[in-house]
């Protein structure tokens, strides 16, 4: 069933239109072109309306998010909600800052998302109204584990209830929920921290995999986890001695270029809870 | 002729102010750099104007135009129009928002552009007041083939003799002319496609290449479309198994780096119409 | 002793808020990364506070300053000076322009910084208030030379002892001063000025650097600048036939990445003045 997410998102090329932070922006664009999807940016309260008219997906990553920017997010999200485009939200930061935190949740208040993906302390923090995040990193203290797993995913699956929204924790174990489903993803590398923006251009690119799999959104935000996860993977083993995480960066781009429905299909390390 | 267009450009280190997306803005500076000449990126409506009358050439580009940067780009160009240096406009997405297209019209009306440089239908939609930019690709419908290529050629040295710019449409097939002259260039590979902003990169380029050879424009704008595109063949020869987009982007500025004006004479493939 | 400074970056994961220009700032992000650091980026008035309260450190690089994020910056400032976070400044293009000048200026004024950081024309514009700034490169006519260097590092002492700053200026040969020492240091490559941001990234790690040393500021700074130039002669031996300035930006942060303490140690070049 991945195999044709992905196979979908290189049938249908969706449009992506991105209201995303300036530090990771390049590789998000260039991860949406690997996967075959296609990529606009565009954040001006005059332009977003027309942009996200014209595209599948709206991707609202509040990582730079400033007083110019942030009315963009919610006339964008509601633009793309009236006209039933795919949407998803990644809180970066949020808990880190209060005008992180408020932003996130009004955004979630005001624009039906079909996606909230962060990494669990951000997510923890729209979920409990706290969540020890550091930075722009996930606490240890928030870590999901196999101790607290199960836990985790009840309440994630109450959060996704409430809220309509599938609900994407990345980490070293990924879970993508709807509100009676699970996936337990288990892809990826630890050295992928080290490269900035990962979560980011995963953002980007599961809009894309939602968005050509209108039908199937909860398998397609978990196809794209996997694919992300296991590029990693086979771009970890291309890593030559000396290569370090702007060479791994290229390399995991490289590896969604390549990657069909085969690999990912094989690859992917998963169970259903 | 291209060979001296390029040692122009590594003799003369042409600075260039560029007011350009943040999608793309640190590759257009390393291709900069990597063509030999130097980048400065300022967009603060009281900073362009000193910044824009120490460089030799300005470089506008709207692809994520907003509310403080659009009227810098009037500033800017209004002042390079004045000081006598280059100026090139990037309308990228012209066409699909109306934001896009009004600012690119407007800016063409207020300021005297030596280069307008996109795809076919940016330039169309400029031309004609239609065209159907699909997001910011130019969309099959509007492509260059030799079947329409020579009604092309002749709107755009119609376009260009009422604007007095150069006009620079890049595709599969390039054209870059003047009221009279037309370059067809064939030179690049369809992976490019593949990489985010390797029309911004161009743009960056064209600008150094043009105020490095101010009594040679058409020709100067010409190499600089030969040199992406050979530059991209170059890059290409170099991917080995499992590479992907983001290891060629890094290999066609690496393939600008190496150029001399040899390789790029011997390698670029053009006619004159 | 440099050895124990790239370690205790390593050890302690100094978090650095980054009010920076966003031609460089994923390369920022990655060599912090990459050296052991967390980079965190937000320059909203209202979100910067409470981010650099969160963190270690503050770099502020003017490169890409606007009317949005200049108060910003004095707002971070403050923050992290009430705080006692370690503060840097990196005067992007001062001369350049007369914001550029006089926000820099003003910056020192307001902000005690323990570090500034910049190319020798930065610098002598904010000492002297001349110097020849070429857009954001050194001019000739200002570069460190044998001839000039005992000049210089007085004057830079003498700056020193003004601002109560660090002095840091990067080029051909590097100098790190307080009031009464100077570290003159001699590595790195001349095929680094090909590759946009070194100076942005340097600023960038040696605010973790000097966050995970904050007993020994002075030697943390000269050691980031000894790691940066040493990872451009690691990585320059790395370059291959055809690679060119952006595989080397790539080769560079790698080697930051490898780098341990023997290995910075071992390659680091200067003598104390």
């Amino acid at each position: 069933m991945f195999k044709e997410c992905i196979e979908n998102v290189r049938k249908n090329v969706p449009l992506v239109h991105n209201i995303t932070n300036y530090v990771t922006v390049n590789d998000v664009a260039n991860v949406l072109l690997a996967c075959g999807g296609s990529p606009i940016m565009s954040d001006d309260i005059d332009d977003v309306e027309d942009i996200t008219s014209i595209c599948g997906g709206l991707n609202i990553n509040i990582g730079t998010l400033n007083k110019n920017t942030i009315p963009s997010m919610f006339a964008a999200g509601k633009k793309a909600n009236e006209l039933g485009h795919v949407t998803l939200l990644d809180p970066v930061g949020a808990g880190a800052s209060k005008l992180r935190t408020e932003t996130a949740n009004k955004l979630i208040d005001e624009v039906k998302f079909d996606v909230i993906r962060g990494n669990i302390s951000e997510i923890k923090t729209l979920m409990l109204g706290s969540g020890s995040t550091k930075g722009v990193d996930a606490d240890v203290a928030d870590k999901v584990t196999e101790d607290n797993i199960d836990e985790t995913i009840a309440k994630l699956k109450a959060f996704s209830k409430a809220t309509g929204s599938i609900i994407a924790v990345t980490g070293a174990i990924d879970l993508v929920c709807d509100s009676d489903k699970c996936y337990v993803i288990r892809n990826g590398r630890p050295e992928m921290s080290a490269i900035t923006g990962t979560g980011c251009q995963l953002s980007g690119m599961m809009t894309a995999f939602v968005v050509a799999n209108k039908n199937n959104k909860l398998e397609a935000a978990a196809a794209a986890v996997c694919a992300m996860g296991l590029a990693g993977e086979i771009g970890y083993e291309r890593m030559a001695e000396g290569d370090g995480n702007s060479t791994y960066r290229n390399r995991i781009i490289d590896a969604i270029y390549n990657m069909d429905g085969e690999v990912l299909e094989k690859g992917a390390k998963y169970e259903i809870r």
